[in-house]
């Protein structure tokens, strides 16, 4: 029974997320339904990571099995095909071995947050990025980022639904710098809780504004109490980049 | 008479061009209907480059007059407030003397044309980008793109609704280079003809693609012939990027 591996972009404005939900239009419910139209299989597709709905993907991956044999270039072609007019696109279809799991095989998950900051919104970036419009001081957000950086109790930076384990995880970066007339943060680690990125935005943008001083971050993150977390931003900047195996 | 310049950012996606007509949203309506609800008076904008259909801009150029005196910054926010949920925003607003002309003052406007030059088409960048999935030759592009610098008779690559008085331009730039999984054709010029840059992309592209030869270009321009032309391309991936004075 071949697994096939797929890359994928898409715009998660759509979307209620990666996860497909009672209600409303998902993107693993984009590609089930391709898939299905492609191949005649009821398959059932396992990503990387559960974005959130309105968060973007540059490289999200994903498995699936079929019982079929298909050319992987002719599942990225067909899926590409049955997927128009869904902002979904297949950028790579491979075929993995049995043991390959999308989630379980992750060792790294790279994310960026976009941060449009000048006066004016976004035209043509509407969507796809959080506009803040008042200065942030980016060199201040990256040294309060230092205090996140390595293993702790991220309880602070956890939502209420997060169904992870536990809230002890290795953050293996977060480096936070100004392009323009943007600032993206990077944050990289093995695996995140749930909306914990967007708790690192929205508490960064306090340090940003001057509202916050960097070493704020570090008794938020020591509190261990979610009401410590600064709010938590919008989705729109978020895109997962790419995930290690 | 205050006169402001403004400088603009837009997603073309939505508008039927910059220039306002009998039906359909345009760019420069936008803007006078938003400098009407903030001053109260009806005005007429002028633009540096009249975009077509669904291209964009990074820096397009404008200016109006008013009668009473509105501080630059309003101007800027103001409009940026009335011009919501349309995707036009103003990046700059500053006064201007009486002798500033958007269009006529011009000495130079920058465009660039972004093909996706990859299998899967575009997800976040949907109508951003022109999607060509066969692998382009950027540097047999860019090879031909030396034969249309200078000052030409640009016949060829002119729309019969062109209202410019002659076909002889001097074009400064028109360089091709790959990035990643795009390449960026970026032209400069004093001004430009109707359809000429998308005339170049849809030109260049057939030598991307190896049914032209380099030559084949210098052929088509000396031919001074409409009919010499590649096919247009479409306007989804241009950018009216910026307008020197």
């Amino acid at each position: 029974m071949p697994r096939y591996r797929l890359t994928l972009e898409y715009d998660g404005g759509p979307f209620v997320g990666w996860q497909r939900q009672a209600e409303g239009a998902s993107v693993q419910g984009a590609l089930e339904a391709a898939i299905g139209k492609l191949s005649g299989a009821r398959v059932t597709v396992t990503g990387a990571g559960r974005t959130d709905a309105g968060v973007h993907a540059l490289g999200q991956v994903a498995h699936f099995d079929l019982e079929k044999h298909f050319a992987p270039g002719k599942v990225r072609d067909g899926l590409n095909h049955y997927l128009r007019p869904d902002p979904v696109a297949v950028l790579d279809a491979a075929e993995a071995d049995g043991e390959f799991h999308a989630r379980f095989s992750a060792t790294g998950r790279h994310y960026l947050f976009r941060i449009l900051n000048r006066r004016a919104p976004a035209a043509l970036d509407a969507g796809r990025v959080w506009h803040v419009s008042h200065t942030l001081d980016a060199e201040a957000m990256h040294a309060a980022a230092r205090f996140l950086v390595g293993r702790h109790d991220f309880t602070t930076f956890r939502a209420a639904e997060c169904q992870a384990p536990s809230p002890v995880k290795t953050l293996d970066r977060l480096d936070v710098s100004r392009r323009g007339a943007e600032i993206h943060i990077e944050a990289s680690a093995r695996s995140f809780l749930h909306h914990q990125i967007r708790g690192f935005a929205g508490t960064l943008k306090l340090v940003g504004e001057g509202k916050w001083q960097p070493r704020d971050v570090r008794k938020a993150l020591e509190a261990r109490d979610r009401s410590a977390c600064g709010p938590v931003s919008p989705p729109d900047g978020l895109y997962l980049v790419k995930v290690d195996y």
